[in-house]
């Protein structure tokens, strides 16, 4: 009767586990082991990449689950569509239009539980082993993790100031087959990089001659400072770009709601791979969100958020200027939750990161965003969860680390 | 600027989608495209599978979720970890030793999207292409399309009246390493059917002499008619049995909140697998769901469940008994939500299936039960969804049915 698995030969050392060949391709979260370190409250961090939780409207998300839930109508709490929530996803489609000039029907929408279950389904639907992905140097980890798991081969394309070199994708798309090139083009995460948009042209343009599919990652999209947006992939390559979206950012991320953007033929697979993945997502939480949507302001609420973010984006900014040394290069964001720092040759933000720690400031080293092995000298710094008192206290006690260091 | 992928080659016929080679394994569901047909509101469904809406404690939920919402604490609705709430895994593992006299640490467990995300992992986790698992025939449809995703080979066991049938499981995992074995031992979906006790040790020994893994979806457990437990797989095979969990049919389905309890080293990986997947399950249903389970008595509510469950299990096989002609098999279930039938061979449950909608009642032939193409001489009802009204008068129809074509 007792197993007798222990004494068996391993394909990875532990009490004869045969774990399938894709675990061994999924990094571990780094990240969440930093974020582990860091999470001592006398420790200012930066390293994390969270909303600011002071600009979640709890009093509108309670005043809509009192009402989801206040007219003893059970479906709420029932199983539901695969696709999601209709009106919910009539919501976003229409959203697009104001917002982007953007035609998207709600058939082109499905819900997904964070727009991290996006990745998942798409890696399910397109990756077969040693399939080609290109992705943004440095990239977005979660994306490296999600796709990982289907075991593709990455092709980084070096993300300059106006985003993505067009060369570099050329030269990937040229050579082989890629099935998906991965992008933020809004504010993206690490970086803060937005592409301008001569540069969406190009990318277009380079794409459109292919059979790749562009996937917008539009997570931060809504957090544009200017309020000036910039357009959609999808206006260029219709048939050929996916977006993913997410409430995690303008509404709350406990509450687990994104959702993907994708041409019928390709929904259609989409769905068969979310019903296997969990069958549909948190119905009530779809139920609350919409009835949030209806009972508040949402673009006053987004407003709220970004004057917020870039006020507390512009201080970080102000003190690298003021305090680091000069040859630590640093992006300047329109939007989003991120600055990216890129310290000189031969200094590892690894030991930044170590000394910063003990000085009571966490950092998080740009390392896990690099799918080739590079990005040992980058920072990500994050403004969102924070205040400015912080922000002060923390960048300068970083500013000491890194004149010391340098 | 126009895509060009039109115009070139495809592996699937449309617009050049090269879609992984998985999508082409995993089945569309039938069942979902079934129960579009059944939706008409003048048919008597037993067709579905879903838990009785009138049972959803929606004033406990609603209390519950102001108590969670009302107290300015935001972060309910942040973003948090992988494995999810910490009291909640606690009450779980609680419960196994109250419930089971089960030995479980908070630790081995892990918060799902549902319990179909289980299924999900487990696959992610083990499964590579070609790999061999073991699974009941019939089997239930959900675990066929989330492992599918994967490329396995199935082994169909069959199940009989005591459950699995051990020459048939010792001759599979005999002549190959089988990853795993897919069983629901407790009121099965699709049959109903429970494994006895000794069935249970018969299994383990089996399986102890071997490196498969027992997955015990334990999805009906608590919806037990006797209220007598018997014990998990994981008693017997404490390091070779991953259990999955659901608050689905003792909560509410749409807040999709399941479990896996896993041997540490296994969990270690369905952790990063999870965070792959969607970060973290939707933690405002998780502290809703624990705030449910600290105001209100759990016991009594599932011992409400169960009655009438019972009553309306009883009445659909007193109807059987009655009505239908004796050449029909059916199987007594000691809880869930499901009975099963067996045709005599020849009888088409398709062709029942439609006689029986132009009747006014919906069935669910049984063919994605299985992996080998059998079945079609079976049929599942659910009785769980319904009324005592609705099963008189449906089985009368569906009875009619029957005695006109056998």
């Amino acid at each position: 009767m007792s197993p007798q698995v222990s004494s068996e030969t391993t394909n990875d050392g532990k009490r004869g586990r045969h774990f399938a060949s894709r675990m061994e391709k999924t990094p571990k979260s780094f990240i969440r082991e930093i974020l582990k370190v860091t999470e001592n409250p006398s420790i200012i961090s930066f390293a994390g990449g969270l909303p600011n939780p002071g600009l979640i409207d709890i009093q509108g998300i309670r005043l809509a689950a009192a009402t989801v839930l206040g007219q003893d109508d059970r479906s709420v709490l029932q199983y539901s569509t695969t696709e999601g929530y209709l009106p919910l996803r009539q919501f976003i489609a229409e959203r697009y239009r104001k917002r982007l000039g953007l035609s998207v029907s709600p058939e082109e929408i499905l819900i997904t539980n964070g727009s991290q279950q996006c990745l998942d389904l798409i890696g399910k639907v397109f990756i077969d082993k040693g399939d080609h992905v290109a992705i943004e140097r440095p990239g977005y980890v979660g994306a490296i993790q999600a796709f990982s798991l289907h075991e593709p081969v990455f092709h980084p394309v070096s993300l300059n100031e106006d985003g993505p070199d067009p060369l570099m994708l050329a030269n990937v798309l040229e050579k082989r087959p890629v099935k998906l090139f991965y992008g933020v083009p809004n504010s993206q995460n690490p970086s803060g990089i937005t592409y301008t948009s001569p540069r969406r042209l190009e990318l277009a343009t380079i794409i459109g001659n292919t059979n790749t599919l562009f996937v917008e990652d539009d997570a931060y999209g809504e957090l544009n400072f200017s309020g000036k947006n910039l357009p959609s992939m999808r206006e260029f390559l219709p048939d050929q770009t996916i977006i993913t979206g997410s409430f995690s950012k303008i509404l709350a991320p406990g509450m687990r709601l994104g959702w993907v953007v994708a041409p019928p033929d390709v929904m259609e697979v989409l769905v068969i791979a979310k019903q296997a993945s969990d069958l549909h997502s948190n119905y009530l939480s779809q139920r609350i969100a919409y009835q949030y949507l209806q009972q508040q302001n949402i673009d006053d609420h987004i407003r709220k958020i970004c004057t917020v973010y870039k006020t507390q984006c512009h201080l970080m900014i102000n003190m690298i200027r003021e305090k680091f040394p000069g040859s630590v290069l640093y992006t300047v964001p329109e939007g989003g939750m991120f600055i990216w720092l890129t310290l000189p040759d031969g200094i590892s933000s690894t030991r930044v990161f170590e000394d910063a720690l003990k000085e009571g400031v966490a950092v998080l080293p740009g390392t896990p965003f690099y799918t080739d092995g590079g990005g040992g000298n980058t920072i990500r710094l994050n403004f969102s969860n924070s205040t400015e008192q912080k922000i002060m206290t923390g960048m300068e006690r970083f500013s000491q680390v890194l004149r010391t260091l340098m």
